[in-house]
Protein backbone atom coordinates (compact mmCIF):
# COMPACT_ATOMS: atom_id res chain seq x y z
CA UNK A 1 0.00 0.00 0.00
CA UNK A 2 1.21 3.39 -0.57
CA UNK A 3 1.86 5.92 2.01
CA UNK A 4 -0.18 8.50 0.51
CA UNK A 5 -3.28 6.21 0.32
CA UNK A 6 -3.08 5.07 4.07
CA UNK A 7 -2.69 8.46 5.20
CA UNK A 8 -5.59 9.35 3.34
CA UNK A 9 -7.49 5.67 4.91
CA UNK A 10 -6.56 6.70 8.03
CA UNK A 11 -7.16 10.65 8.84
CA UNK A 12 -10.81 10.16 9.16
CA UNK A 13 -9.92 7.33 11.99
CA UNK A 14 -10.08 8.50 15.94
CA UNK A 15 -6.25 9.59 16.61
CA UNK A 16 -7.42 10.80 19.60
CA UNK A 17 -7.44 7.31 21.01
CA UNK A 18 -3.73 6.72 19.73
CA UNK A 19 -2.48 9.14 23.24
CA UNK A 20 -4.18 6.16 25.17
CA UNK A 21 -2.50 2.99 22.92
CA UNK A 22 0.46 0.96 24.68
CA UNK A 23 3.40 1.45 22.26
CA UNK A 24 3.47 -2.35 21.60
CA UNK A 25 -0.24 -2.03 20.40
CA UNK A 26 1.05 0.98 18.44
CA UNK A 27 3.99 -0.75 16.98
CA UNK A 28 1.55 -3.31 15.80
CA UNK A 29 -0.10 -0.68 13.68
CA UNK A 30 2.65 0.57 12.07
CA UNK A 31 3.91 -2.60 11.15
CA UNK A 32 0.78 -3.51 9.47
CA UNK A 33 0.90 -0.58 7.35
CA UNK A 34 -0.42 2.90 9.12
CA UNK A 35 1.26 5.59 8.11
CA UNK A 36 0.59 8.70 9.89
CA UNK A 37 2.49 11.49 12.48
CA UNK A 38 3.36 9.56 15.92
CA UNK A 39 2.98 12.91 17.43
CA UNK A 40 0.30 13.03 20.64
CA UNK A 41 0.79 8.80 20.18
CA UNK A 42 1.16 6.85 23.58
CA UNK A 43 1.31 9.62 25.27
CA UNK A 44 4.25 9.37 28.54
CA UNK A 45 6.61 7.28 26.41
CA UNK A 46 9.57 7.92 24.99
CA UNK A 47 9.93 8.15 21.05
CA UNK A 48 13.26 7.89 19.17
CA UNK A 49 14.77 8.84 16.27
CA UNK A 50 15.88 5.67 13.37
CA UNK A 51 19.30 6.75 11.52
CA UNK A 52 20.92 3.09 9.77
CA UNK A 53 24.21 3.56 8.23
CA UNK A 54 26.68 0.56 7.09
CA UNK A 55 28.72 -0.71 9.66
CA UNK A 56 32.09 1.56 8.08
CA UNK A 57 29.61 4.70 8.85
CA UNK A 58 28.97 3.70 12.49
CA UNK A 59 31.97 5.07 14.33
CA UNK A 60 31.87 8.19 12.39
CA UNK A 61 28.25 8.51 13.39
CA UNK A 62 28.65 8.25 16.81
CA UNK A 63 31.51 10.70 16.95
CA UNK A 64 29.39 12.90 15.70
CA UNK A 65 26.27 12.20 17.73
CA UNK A 66 28.25 12.28 20.31
CA UNK A 67 29.80 15.62 19.42
CA UNK A 68 26.42 16.70 19.03
CA UNK A 69 24.12 15.51 21.98
CA UNK A 70 21.97 18.15 22.75
CA UNK A 71 20.52 17.65 18.63
CA UNK A 72 21.49 13.46 18.64
CA UNK A 73 21.13 12.12 22.08
CA UNK A 74 21.23 8.44 21.46
CA UNK A 75 19.20 6.53 23.52
CA UNK A 76 20.30 2.68 21.88
CA UNK A 77 22.31 1.81 19.31
CA UNK A 78 21.99 -1.92 17.76
CA UNK A 79 24.46 -3.34 16.62
CA UNK A 80 25.45 -4.90 12.73
CA UNK A 81 22.18 -6.52 11.17
CA UNK A 82 20.37 -6.53 14.36
CA UNK A 83 16.69 -5.93 14.10
CA UNK A 84 15.73 -5.12 17.52
CA UNK A 85 15.98 -2.80 20.65
CA UNK A 86 16.68 -3.04 23.78
CA UNK A 87 13.85 0.02 24.48
CA UNK A 88 11.03 -1.73 22.61
CA UNK A 89 9.61 -5.76 23.15
CA UNK A 90 9.40 -7.34 20.01
CA UNK A 91 9.88 -5.23 18.14
CA UNK A 92 11.65 -5.19 14.47
CA UNK A 93 13.32 -1.81 13.61
CA UNK A 94 12.07 -2.68 10.01
CA UNK A 95 9.02 -2.73 10.07
CA UNK A 96 7.77 -1.19 13.35
CA UNK A 97 8.02 2.80 12.71
CA UNK A 98 5.01 3.99 10.42
CA UNK A 99 7.40 5.53 7.79
CA UNK A 100 10.70 5.18 6.53
CA UNK A 101 13.08 7.34 4.06
CA UNK A 102 15.94 5.41 1.77
CA UNK A 103 18.89 7.82 0.97
CA UNK A 104 21.08 7.37 -1.56
CA UNK A 105 24.06 9.59 -1.89
CA UNK A 106 23.18 12.09 0.22
CA UNK A 107 19.48 11.93 -1.50
CA UNK A 108 16.07 10.24 -0.34
CA UNK A 109 15.17 8.07 -3.22
CA UNK A 110 12.31 6.69 -1.92
CA UNK A 111 9.62 6.56 1.41
CA UNK A 112 8.22 3.64 2.10
CA UNK A 113 6.20 1.58 5.48
CA UNK A 114 8.89 -0.80 5.75
CA UNK A 115 12.09 -1.08 4.77
CA UNK A 116 12.84 -5.46 4.94
CA UNK A 117 13.93 -5.74 1.73
CA UNK A 118 16.69 -2.85 1.80
CA UNK A 119 17.82 -4.49 5.05
CA UNK A 120 18.46 -7.90 3.14
CA UNK A 121 20.40 -5.82 0.45
CA UNK A 122 22.49 -4.05 3.08
CA UNK A 123 22.99 -6.81 5.81
CA UNK A 124 26.02 -4.68 8.00
CA UNK A 125 23.25 -1.89 8.97
CA UNK A 126 24.22 -0.23 12.19
CA UNK A 127 21.16 1.53 13.85
CA UNK A 128 21.24 4.56 16.26
CA UNK A 129 18.03 5.29 18.42
CA UNK A 130 17.95 8.90 19.38
CA UNK A 131 15.97 10.74 21.92
CA UNK A 132 12.67 12.79 20.39
CA UNK A 133 10.73 15.58 21.69
CA UNK A 134 7.88 14.17 21.48
CA UNK A 135 8.32 12.31 24.35
CA UNK A 136 8.22 15.08 26.67
CA UNK A 137 4.76 16.37 25.22
CA UNK A 138 2.90 14.57 28.18
CA UNK A 139 4.49 16.49 30.14
CA UNK A 140 4.06 19.90 28.87
CA UNK A 141 0.10 19.02 28.26
CA UNK A 142 0.26 18.14 32.07
CA UNK A 143 1.82 21.29 32.75
CA UNK A 144 -1.62 22.94 31.21
CA UNK A 145 1.11 23.59 27.68
CA UNK A 146 -1.50 23.25 24.38
CA UNK A 147 0.63 21.38 21.49
CA UNK A 148 -1.44 23.08 18.38
CA UNK A 149 -0.10 20.24 16.05
CA UNK A 150 -1.64 17.08 18.33
CA UNK A 151 -4.89 19.14 18.55
CA UNK A 152 -4.75 19.61 14.76
CA UNK A 153 -3.72 16.00 13.91
CA UNK A 154 -0.23 17.57 12.63
CA UNK A 155 3.53 16.65 12.45
CA UNK A 156 5.51 19.20 14.15
CA UNK A 157 7.19 21.97 12.19
CA UNK A 158 11.22 21.57 12.05
CA UNK A 159 13.51 23.63 10.60
CA UNK A 160 17.18 23.83 9.08
CA UNK A 161 19.33 26.48 11.49
CA UNK A 162 22.35 28.18 11.07
CA UNK A 163 23.71 26.67 13.96
CA UNK A 164 26.74 24.59 12.82
CA UNK A 165 27.19 21.11 14.36
CA UNK A 166 30.41 19.88 14.82
CA UNK A 167 31.74 17.65 12.31
CA UNK A 168 32.93 14.06 12.68
CA UNK A 169 34.44 11.85 9.64
CA UNK A 170 32.05 11.81 7.25
CA UNK A 171 29.47 13.90 8.51
CA UNK A 172 28.71 17.32 9.01
CA UNK A 173 25.82 19.77 9.15
CA UNK A 174 23.44 22.38 10.36
CA UNK A 175 21.21 21.61 13.53
CA UNK A 176 17.69 21.25 12.66
CA UNK A 177 14.87 22.03 15.34
CA UNK A 178 11.16 21.68 15.62
CA UNK A 179 9.03 24.82 16.64
CA UNK A 180 6.33 24.71 19.29
CA UNK A 181 4.20 28.26 19.07
CA UNK A 182 3.77 28.77 23.04
CA UNK A 183 2.61 31.57 24.78
CA UNK A 184 4.62 34.00 26.44
CA UNK A 185 3.59 33.66 29.97
CA UNK A 186 3.37 29.83 29.42
CA UNK A 187 7.36 30.09 27.68
CA UNK A 188 8.79 29.92 31.43
CA UNK A 189 7.40 26.81 31.97
CA UNK A 190 7.68 25.12 28.87
CA UNK A 191 11.44 25.70 28.83
CA UNK A 192 11.31 24.38 32.93
CA UNK A 193 9.37 21.27 31.88
CA UNK A 194 11.63 19.98 29.29
CA UNK A 195 14.73 20.57 30.76
CA UNK A 196 14.25 18.10 33.22
CA UNK A 197 14.48 15.49 30.14
CA UNK A 198 17.95 16.03 28.93
CA UNK A 199 17.93 12.74 26.60
CA UNK A 200 15.47 14.02 24.67
CA UNK A 201 16.83 17.39 23.67
CA UNK A 202 15.87 19.04 27.22
CA UNK A 203 15.59 22.73 27.24
CA UNK A 204 15.03 24.70 23.92
CA UNK A 205 17.55 26.05 22.03
CA UNK A 206 16.10 29.31 21.08
CA UNK A 207 13.15 31.68 22.18
CA UNK A 208 11.09 34.01 19.77
CA UNK A 209 13.15 35.45 16.73
CA UNK A 210 13.67 32.58 14.44
CA UNK A 211 15.96 34.76 12.31
CA UNK A 212 18.82 34.38 15.06
CA UNK A 213 19.00 30.67 14.43
CA UNK A 214 18.72 31.23 10.51
CA UNK A 215 15.36 30.60 9.55
CA UNK A 216 14.31 33.02 7.20
CA UNK A 217 10.10 32.00 7.18
CA UNK A 218 8.62 30.31 9.86
CA UNK A 219 5.37 29.48 8.17
CA UNK A 220 7.37 27.29 5.62
CA UNK A 221 9.25 23.96 7.44
CA UNK A 222 12.08 22.34 5.74
CA UNK A 223 10.30 19.39 7.51
CA UNK A 224 6.86 17.99 8.65
CA UNK A 225 3.53 20.60 8.44
CA UNK A 226 3.20 24.67 9.07
CA UNK A 227 1.77 25.39 12.35
CA UNK A 228 -0.20 28.74 12.66
CA UNK A 229 0.00 31.32 15.50
CA UNK A 230 -2.73 32.19 18.02
CA UNK A 231 -2.26 35.98 19.94
CA UNK A 232 0.49 36.22 21.85
CA UNK A 233 2.54 32.76 21.02
CA UNK A 234 6.55 33.09 20.19
CA UNK A 235 7.60 30.12 18.26
CA UNK A 236 10.14 28.21 20.86
CA UNK A 237 12.59 25.88 19.29
CA UNK A 238 13.77 22.92 20.51
CA UNK A 239 17.16 20.57 18.96
CA UNK A 240 15.51 18.11 16.98
CA UNK A 241 16.68 14.10 16.01
CA UNK A 242 16.34 14.61 12.26
CA UNK A 243 19.87 17.10 12.32
CA UNK A 244 21.44 13.55 11.12
CA UNK A 245 19.14 13.53 8.46
CA UNK A 246 20.54 17.09 7.48
CA UNK A 247 23.88 15.21 7.81
CA UNK A 248 22.96 12.50 5.17
CA UNK A 249 22.27 15.27 2.73
CA UNK A 250 25.29 16.89 3.18
CA UNK A 251 27.87 13.99 3.26
CA UNK A 252 26.38 12.14 0.45
CA UNK A 253 27.03 8.64 2.29
CA UNK A 254 26.31 5.69 -0.24
CA UNK A 255 23.54 4.44 2.15
CA UNK A 256 21.22 5.11 4.96
CA UNK A 257 17.92 4.18 6.02
CA UNK A 258 16.22 7.13 8.33
CA UNK A 259 12.76 7.08 9.94
CA UNK A 260 10.59 9.53 8.06
CA UNK A 261 10.75 13.16 10.47
CA UNK A 262 7.71 12.77 12.73
CA UNK A 263 7.27 9.20 12.31
CA UNK A 264 9.16 7.42 15.27
CA UNK A 265 9.84 4.34 16.49
CA UNK A 266 7.36 4.42 19.71
CA UNK A 267 9.17 2.79 22.37
CA UNK A 268 8.38 1.13 26.20
CA UNK A 269 10.71 3.60 28.33
CA UNK A 270 8.38 6.23 30.16
CA UNK A 271 9.49 9.36 29.33
CA UNK A 272 9.61 9.69 33.00
CA UNK A 273 12.15 7.24 33.27
CA UNK A 274 14.88 9.79 31.49
CA UNK A 275 14.23 12.76 33.70
CA UNK A 276 16.74 14.41 35.88
CA UNK B 1 23.27 64.99 52.77
CA UNK B 2 20.69 64.57 50.39
CA UNK B 3 20.20 61.74 48.37
CA UNK B 4 20.88 63.24 44.60
CA UNK B 5 24.12 64.70 46.37
CA UNK B 6 25.67 61.20 47.47
CA UNK B 7 24.65 59.40 43.69
CA UNK B 8 26.53 61.97 41.84
CA UNK B 9 29.42 62.14 44.13
CA UNK B 10 29.45 58.22 43.96
CA UNK B 11 28.92 58.32 40.23
CA UNK B 12 32.61 58.33 39.71
CA UNK B 13 33.34 55.68 42.62
CA UNK B 14 34.36 52.09 40.79
CA UNK B 15 31.08 50.49 41.09
CA UNK B 16 32.96 47.78 39.54
CA UNK B 17 33.99 46.66 42.79
CA UNK B 18 30.98 46.63 44.55
CA UNK B 19 30.66 42.67 42.99
CA UNK B 20 33.39 41.52 45.08
CA UNK B 21 32.56 43.43 48.22
CA UNK B 22 31.18 41.31 51.44
CA UNK B 23 27.68 42.01 52.58
CA UNK B 24 29.06 43.40 55.57
CA UNK B 25 31.36 45.86 54.17
CA UNK B 26 28.28 47.00 51.17
CA UNK B 27 25.77 47.30 54.59
CA UNK B 28 28.14 49.66 56.34
CA UNK B 29 28.75 51.91 53.09
CA UNK B 30 25.03 52.06 52.77
CA UNK B 31 25.01 53.03 56.53
CA UNK B 32 27.14 55.59 56.19
CA UNK B 33 24.94 57.09 53.82
CA UNK B 34 25.79 55.92 50.31
CA UNK B 35 22.92 55.71 48.04
CA UNK B 36 23.31 53.45 44.87
CA UNK B 37 20.96 50.69 43.62
CA UNK B 38 22.11 47.28 44.45
CA UNK B 39 22.07 45.69 41.46
CA UNK B 40 25.75 43.92 40.76
CA UNK B 41 26.78 44.19 44.40
CA UNK B 42 28.34 41.44 46.69
CA UNK B 43 27.66 39.22 43.64
CA UNK B 44 26.49 35.47 45.10
CA UNK B 45 24.44 37.10 47.84
CA UNK B 46 20.96 36.97 48.51
CA UNK B 47 19.49 40.46 48.52
CA UNK B 48 16.06 41.02 50.00
CA UNK B 49 13.27 43.72 49.71
CA UNK B 50 11.99 45.28 52.84
CA UNK B 51 8.25 46.35 53.45
CA UNK B 52 7.57 47.36 57.25
CA UNK B 53 4.34 47.60 58.81
CA UNK B 54 2.10 48.55 62.16
CA UNK B 55 1.26 45.48 63.77
CA UNK B 56 -1.97 45.40 63.01
CA UNK B 57 -1.63 45.16 59.52
CA UNK B 58 1.30 42.08 59.60
CA UNK B 59 -1.18 39.30 59.51
CA UNK B 60 -2.65 40.87 56.56
CA UNK B 61 0.65 41.21 54.77
CA UNK B 62 1.69 38.28 55.62
CA UNK B 63 -1.43 36.25 54.18
CA UNK B 64 -0.85 38.57 51.27
CA UNK B 65 2.91 37.36 50.65
CA UNK B 66 1.51 33.89 51.08
CA UNK B 67 -0.69 34.04 48.32
CA UNK B 68 1.65 35.44 45.98
CA UNK B 69 4.96 33.70 46.48
CA UNK B 70 5.87 33.85 43.34
CA UNK B 71 6.09 37.54 43.70
CA UNK B 72 6.83 37.88 47.28
CA UNK B 73 8.76 35.01 48.79
CA UNK B 74 9.24 36.00 52.47
CA UNK B 75 12.74 35.00 53.56
CA UNK B 76 13.01 36.71 57.22
CA UNK B 77 9.86 38.00 59.29
CA UNK B 78 11.79 40.68 62.20
CA UNK B 79 8.92 40.87 64.89
CA UNK B 80 7.44 44.10 66.59
CA UNK B 81 10.24 46.94 67.41
CA UNK B 82 13.48 44.47 66.11
CA UNK B 83 15.61 46.21 64.26
CA UNK B 84 18.30 42.87 63.58
CA UNK B 85 17.58 40.61 60.54
CA UNK B 86 18.69 36.76 61.18
CA UNK B 87 20.05 37.10 57.48
CA UNK B 88 22.52 39.80 58.07
CA UNK B 89 24.94 39.74 60.94
CA UNK B 90 25.04 42.85 63.31
CA UNK B 91 22.17 44.38 60.61
CA UNK B 92 20.10 47.52 61.30
CA UNK B 93 17.01 47.63 58.80
CA UNK B 94 16.69 51.88 59.65
CA UNK B 95 20.17 52.02 58.18
CA UNK B 96 21.76 49.07 56.27
CA UNK B 97 20.19 49.96 52.60
CA UNK B 98 20.88 52.67 50.97
CA UNK B 99 17.81 54.03 50.37
CA UNK B 100 14.07 53.88 51.99
CA UNK B 101 10.80 55.05 51.17
CA UNK B 102 8.13 56.88 53.80
CA UNK B 103 4.50 55.70 52.74
CA UNK B 104 1.41 57.74 54.07
CA UNK B 105 -1.85 56.95 53.03
CA UNK B 106 -0.55 54.94 49.73
CA UNK B 107 1.77 57.51 48.93
CA UNK B 108 5.43 58.06 49.19
CA UNK B 109 5.59 60.89 50.67
CA UNK B 110 9.83 61.35 51.32
CA UNK B 111 12.47 58.99 50.02
CA UNK B 112 15.64 58.89 52.85
CA UNK B 113 18.72 56.80 53.34
CA UNK B 114 18.02 56.17 56.76
CA UNK B 115 14.83 55.52 58.93
CA UNK B 116 15.73 56.12 62.44
CA UNK B 117 13.44 58.96 63.42
CA UNK B 118 10.14 57.03 61.45
CA UNK B 119 10.90 53.85 63.84
CA UNK B 120 11.08 56.03 66.86
CA UNK B 121 7.58 56.95 65.74
CA UNK B 122 6.20 54.04 64.80
CA UNK B 123 7.85 51.35 67.53
CA UNK B 124 5.61 49.01 66.30
CA UNK B 125 6.72 48.03 63.06
CA UNK B 126 7.00 44.71 62.04
CA UNK B 127 9.43 43.82 59.08
CA UNK B 128 9.03 41.30 56.27
CA UNK B 129 12.04 40.64 53.68
CA UNK B 130 11.05 39.17 50.48
CA UNK B 131 13.88 37.31 48.24
CA UNK B 132 15.10 39.66 45.23
CA UNK B 133 16.21 38.85 41.76
CA UNK B 134 19.16 40.42 42.19
CA UNK B 135 20.12 37.52 43.84
CA UNK B 136 20.90 34.89 40.93
CA UNK B 137 22.84 37.99 38.77
CA UNK B 138 25.66 35.68 39.84
CA UNK B 139 24.14 32.37 38.32
CA UNK B 140 23.10 34.70 35.46
CA UNK B 141 26.80 35.84 34.77
CA UNK B 142 28.12 32.72 35.62
CA UNK B 143 25.94 30.82 32.54
CA UNK B 144 27.64 33.54 30.14
CA UNK B 145 24.51 35.86 29.64
CA UNK B 146 25.11 39.59 30.22
CA UNK B 147 23.08 42.00 32.03
CA UNK B 148 22.95 45.49 30.90
CA UNK B 149 21.73 47.28 33.88
CA UNK B 150 24.91 46.14 36.04
CA UNK B 151 27.46 47.04 32.71
CA UNK B 152 25.76 50.02 32.21
CA UNK B 153 25.40 51.08 36.21
CA UNK B 154 21.89 51.73 35.97
CA UNK B 155 18.88 50.47 37.86
CA UNK B 156 16.91 47.41 36.81
CA UNK B 157 13.19 48.19 34.71
CA UNK B 158 10.14 47.03 36.53
CA UNK B 159 6.90 46.99 35.71
CA UNK B 160 3.20 46.82 36.95
CA UNK B 161 1.57 43.86 35.24
CA UNK B 162 -2.45 43.23 34.82
CA UNK B 163 -1.89 40.02 36.86
CA UNK B 164 -3.94 40.72 39.59
CA UNK B 165 -2.50 38.79 43.08
CA UNK B 166 -4.67 37.37 45.50
CA UNK B 167 -5.62 39.84 47.93
CA UNK B 168 -5.59 39.70 52.23
CA UNK B 169 -7.32 41.50 53.94
CA UNK B 170 -6.25 45.12 53.97
CA UNK B 171 -3.68 44.21 51.05
CA UNK B 172 -4.65 43.49 47.12
CA UNK B 173 -2.79 45.12 43.45
CA UNK B 174 -1.07 43.82 40.76
CA UNK B 175 2.20 42.26 40.18
CA UNK B 176 4.95 44.09 39.67
CA UNK B 177 7.86 42.41 37.35
CA UNK B 178 11.20 42.64 36.70
CA UNK B 179 12.66 43.06 33.27
CA UNK B 180 16.03 41.98 31.75
CA UNK B 181 16.74 41.54 28.11
CA UNK B 182 17.96 38.32 27.04
CA UNK B 183 19.09 37.38 23.61
CA UNK B 184 17.05 34.46 21.75
CA UNK B 185 19.80 31.54 21.96
CA UNK B 186 19.91 32.43 25.78
CA UNK B 187 16.63 32.82 26.62
CA UNK B 188 16.40 29.03 27.93
CA UNK B 189 19.42 29.01 29.78
CA UNK B 190 18.11 32.11 31.54
CA UNK B 191 14.72 30.37 32.37
CA UNK B 192 16.67 27.42 33.32
CA UNK B 193 19.30 29.15 35.74
CA UNK B 194 16.82 31.09 37.33
CA UNK B 195 13.98 28.16 37.87
CA UNK B 196 16.84 26.87 40.50
CA UNK B 197 16.02 29.92 42.91
CA UNK B 198 12.54 29.87 43.43
CA UNK B 199 13.09 31.73 46.69
CA UNK B 200 14.49 34.74 44.80
CA UNK B 201 11.52 34.54 42.33
CA UNK B 202 12.54 31.78 40.43
CA UNK B 203 11.67 30.89 36.38
CA UNK B 204 10.31 34.42 34.88
CA UNK B 205 6.77 34.72 34.65
CA UNK B 206 7.08 36.12 30.96
CA UNK B 207 9.19 35.68 27.80
CA UNK B 208 8.59 38.38 24.66
CA UNK B 209 5.49 40.21 24.51
CA UNK B 210 5.06 42.62 27.09
CA UNK B 211 1.40 43.33 25.75
CA UNK B 212 0.44 40.17 27.32
CA UNK B 213 0.93 41.02 30.97
CA UNK B 214 -0.58 44.01 30.24
CA UNK B 215 3.33 46.41 29.44
CA UNK B 216 1.78 49.24 27.31
CA UNK B 217 5.29 50.93 27.17
CA UNK B 218 8.51 48.96 27.65
CA UNK B 219 10.36 52.24 27.60
CA UNK B 220 9.19 53.88 30.84
CA UNK B 221 9.02 51.80 33.47
CA UNK B 222 7.15 52.50 36.47
CA UNK B 223 10.24 51.77 38.68
CA UNK B 224 14.54 51.85 38.44
CA UNK B 225 15.69 53.04 34.94
CA UNK B 226 15.07 52.43 30.94
CA UNK B 227 16.95 49.83 29.17
CA UNK B 228 18.15 49.65 25.68
CA UNK B 229 17.75 46.79 23.93
CA UNK B 230 20.28 44.78 21.31
CA UNK B 231 19.60 43.12 18.26
CA UNK B 232 17.77 39.47 18.67
CA UNK B 233 16.68 40.12 22.36
CA UNK B 234 13.69 40.01 24.04
CA UNK B 235 12.62 40.87 27.54
CA UNK B 236 12.12 38.55 29.67
CA UNK B 237 10.08 39.27 33.21
CA UNK B 238 10.27 37.69 36.86
CA UNK B 239 8.26 38.37 39.36
CA UNK B 240 9.59 41.56 41.67
CA UNK B 241 9.31 41.85 45.26
CA UNK B 242 8.80 45.24 44.50
CA UNK B 243 5.06 44.05 44.18
CA UNK B 244 3.77 45.06 48.15
CA UNK B 245 4.49 48.80 47.07
CA UNK B 246 1.48 48.34 44.34
CA UNK B 247 -0.05 46.94 47.13
CA UNK B 248 0.76 50.09 49.32
CA UNK B 249 -0.22 52.42 46.84
CA UNK B 250 -3.62 50.71 46.01
CA UNK B 251 -4.67 49.80 50.00
CA UNK B 252 -3.79 53.13 51.21
CA UNK B 253 -3.02 51.99 54.96
CA UNK B 254 -1.76 55.23 57.08
CA UNK B 255 1.59 54.01 57.39
CA UNK B 256 4.61 52.41 55.91
CA UNK B 257 8.55 51.89 54.88
CA UNK B 258 9.83 50.01 51.85
CA UNK B 259 13.47 50.17 50.56
CA UNK B 260 13.64 52.01 47.02
CA UNK B 261 13.12 49.97 44.49
CA UNK B 262 16.40 48.56 43.50
CA UNK B 263 18.29 49.77 46.85
CA UNK B 264 17.71 46.71 48.86
CA UNK B 265 19.11 45.03 51.97
CA UNK B 266 22.30 42.77 51.12
CA UNK B 267 22.19 39.54 53.42
CA UNK B 268 24.66 37.28 54.19
CA UNK B 269 23.50 34.57 53.07
CA UNK B 270 24.67 33.05 49.36
CA UNK B 271 22.18 32.49 47.21
CA UNK B 272 23.68 29.50 46.57
CA UNK B 273 21.71 28.25 49.90
CA UNK B 274 18.63 28.73 48.42
CA UNK B 275 19.03 26.49 45.25
CA UNK B 276 17.17 23.43 44.44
Amino acid sequence: MLAAQQVEMDMGADLDGFAEMTPLQLRQRYRDGLCVPTAGAARGFTQVNLVSVPERYALDFMLYASRNAKACPVLDVVEAGQIESALAHSSDLRTDLPEYRIWENGEVVQTKTDVVREWEQHPDLVTFLIGCSFSFEARLLEAGIPLRYIEEHKNVSMYRTNIECRPAGAFSGPMVVSMRPIRSVQVPSAVVVTSKLPSVHGAPVCVGNPGSIGIEDIEHPDYGDPISFHEDELPVFWACGVTPQAALARSKIPFAITHAPGYMLVTDIPSQAYAI
